[in-house]
């Protein structure tokens, strides 16, 4: 049964449960015994709810049995970060100050997949209130990236226990939040498929904030299918959100396979390629040749908008304001609470005067109108992920080293959270020493659909390194 | 010729030019001989455009000879605002700073109107930069309201010239702006209808800015129905705005003549009546009867909302923030150029920190949400629109007593602008002493339509204070 379990993508998973080759019951055990078996070092699940997800799966398989299908997602286990609530369960956001926040009712994510038919694993491993790039906790340990289990390397933040978690398949898919890039961070780090879609898509009631005018829930997963799959069942609008988009949302996995022959993909100079690693470079230019061999037009283009974004980032960090707001009183009255390396940025924004919020935020505004207009032509940028692969955690956890690689970590992500833009990270290769490697496609406001047909099509022409190469999971029993 | 056109609404103004029972060139030079016969004391206008007016005046009365008739604003001249942009005219903002500040191009809504044929007889005097309710302004001189000719009295800011202009009929009808009342304050104390359209509604492009989530340009007339036209020509999406609505404006003129009858109005409990002069309380509420006599249903209701408003009020002013980027390099260098009164309030911008800033517009956003939720059932609230009438200039220019009545003007008006709403002022009487008073409706965003429909139901019940009473102009030759 394991051989045919392995890796297998949510696709791959429905199939076999729809043809009853497999129960609910007998997969949920097969990803809690893989916990059991190798989470201690891992680190990638926060709490692990195996009674509700065997009650789920019982349910799910007596109802199947019944004739009751519900679709691609019924009977299916996944994880999702701890910072969606789950009703009856502690939504602890990965700080000590909310172990004990129990929430009263399931966010409205968690409600949709549940009414698909999905069940939870448990709640993963997150950077503290999700402020954070690289993927590091101090409270509850740091999770390791599954493909080096010699050395304990970066999973990428803030939804670090959700991209260990699928890339050890400790869970076939799992939800993270991405407000500057902790979707796809996690994703470029551990060799998965992460959409970050555009704010308002998905609702995010229920889900703890970071930055309210830019958190998104996204899928992370073992493919493109797989993500369009959760994110159909996520996307749209919500009473419960006034931020959701009133439009409903079209029909992605129709469109996966559609024709990508003419769409136009650009290679933005300068901004994205500073200080990248010339592994990741080579590997995301070859993907271009690759997309250029599908028949996709694939250009160079420089965009002043983006030179403009380096100067407002450089000018301080409007989620520090509102996160310090958020927690002001405990910030002042039980700062030994928090992560340092989280407080401390948080700290940054009491300092902030509100002229300069003010023209930072009406600056992002004006360059967001811009760059839409600018990409009314273009398709998908193509850009790293992430400058480099993951990197040892002892090197990125020193005070002299995290805010640079922090910021580094976060710069290609976060430029489409700030410019208004969905994106997605897709495995594109791995280095000499069997990292992964992480592209990214960007597209204009509600273009999910395009990118997520881009992605696959790639992913169809490209063996996905799912099937030549696995994390060495055993090595952490 | 004049007994005819003394006073006359722009409907009565367009049936005569209709009719070639007058022309345009005539109209313009009325209004041109009186503006020069008293507005050297009434100091309405910051810059009359005569050759300007009666070169277009020239050209309507062609057109119309000709048999090219536009419609009701064909030949009708007006009086806008020194802060709407008329290419190759200085936009001043009422400022020393901006007096040699040459338009390039037309501001979207001066050029709607000249599309419709209107022109512009100059531009208004105002407070400096729109900032203040009150009407004082130390370079260029405070307007004196023209309803108390022996006494200077505060025409209301900050579209004073416009408010003062409009009552002495040196225009038949003005453009104002509103951030927080200033179309509304001077329409209260200066006995006309001032409407404050919903944010979005009418283009902000080739406007100098206050606070530009909340300006909102809006008419000052001597009719409801004239409001309603000029609304009509103003309002819908503008390209070179992008906070205009994109959906097209329903027909409000049409609109006008509807039923009111089981339509709802409230008194909201407290926060509007506080500090209100009894002579306007009685005023207000005997509007109320009138209503009721109508058929509309009025009730009395306690919104929360309101003493939430109150709270986040005396955090401080965002405006100021605002005000304050935008002149940060003058503020600090040409400290002088400023009306003190004006700067004192931008510093103000200076010293409050970005979490603050952050809580109180997040603060405001959710009132908004919650407001608009609330009234779902009410078609308008009504209130006093200023607590008094127009109180004399040499009363209110004083250190001890301007924050505290400027504060008083801008209190119930600037309700409606922060909480996200659409609200209209009407004269509903006369003090003992001969000032007007007046009435404001404030209805959800969107629903002008109903405002104005409510207003013009109560005006034709009520005798215009237009038929009974005008300001003594002559006094001020």
């Amino acid at each position: 049964m394991d051989r045919t379990l392995a890796f297998a993508t949510l696709h791959q998973l429905a199939a076999l449960i729809q043809k009853r080759a497999i129960s609910p019951v007998e997969l949920t055990t097969y990803y809690l015994e893989r916990i059991a078996a190798y989470d201690q070092r891992l680190n990638s699940y926060l709490c692990v709810l195996a009674e509700r997800a065997l009650a789920a799966a019982r349910a799910a398989e007596t109802a199947i049995a019944g004739g009751h299908y519900l679709g691609p997602l019924h009977g299916i286990p996944l994880a999702i970060k701890d910072l969606i609530d789950l009703a009856g369960h502690a939504t602890t956001g990965g700080s000590l100050l909310f172990k004990n926040r129990i929430a009263q009712e399931d966010a409205t994510v968690a409600r949709r997949l549940a009414q698909a038919g999905a069940l939870f694993l448990g709640k993963t491993q997150m950077v503290e209130f999700a402020f954070g790039g690289v993927g590091i906790n101090h409270h509850y340990g740091t999770p390791w990236n599954p493909w080096d289990p010699r050395v304990h390397r970066i999973p990428g933040g803030s939804s670090s226990g959700s991209g260990v978690g699928v890339a050890a398949d400790l869970a076939p898919a799992a939800l993270g939040s991405d407000t500057g890039g902790s979707v796809r961070i996690p994703s470029s780090f551990c060799g998965l498929v992460g959409l970050k879609p555009t704010f308002g898509r998905i609702s995010n009631n229920g889900v703890l904030p970071l930055d309210s005018s830019l958190d998104c829930i996204g899928p992370l997963t073992r493919s493109v299918r797989d993500a369009a799959l959760l994110f159909q069942v996520l996307a749209g609008p919500d009473p419960a959100d006034p931020d959701t988009w009133s439009q409903p949302c079209e029909d992605v996995l129709e469109d996966l396979d559609g024709e990508v022959d003419g769409m136009r993909l650009c290679l933005p100079r300068e901004y994205f390629w500073k200080d990248v690693d010339p592994e990741v470079e080579a590997a995301v230019k070859q993907a271009a040749h690759v997309f250029a061999d599908l028949g996709v037009r694939v250009d160079e283009v420089s965009l002043k908008e983006l030179d403009e974004l380096a100067q407002l980032r450089s000018r301080g960090t409007p989620i520090a304001v509102e996160a310090y707001s958020r927690f002001r009183e405990d910030l002042e009255q039980r700062l030994d609470q928090f992560d340092p390396i989280v407080s401390a940025r948080m700290l940054d924004g009491r300092r902030m005067s509100a002229p300069d919020y003010f023209e930072i935020q009406r600056g992002y505004a004006q360059l967001r109108r811009r760059t839409h207009r600018a990409l009314q032509q273009v398709d998908a940028l193509l850009t790293p992920t992430t400058p480099f692969a993951a990197l040892p955690a002892a090197e990125v956890d020193r005070e002299d080293t995290y805010t640079r690689v922090n910021g580094l970590c976060l710069r290609n992500t976060g430029a489409a959270n700030l410019l208004g833009l969905c994106a997605l990270s897709l495995p594109c290769g791995f280095t000499r020493s069997g990292l992964p490697i992480g592209l990214q496609l960007i597209g204009r406001a509600w273009t999910e659909g395009r990118l997520l047909r881009l992605a696959h099509t790639y992913e169809q022409a490209t063996p996905s390194p799912w099937l030549k190469q696995h994390p060495r999971v055993e090595a952490f029993g």
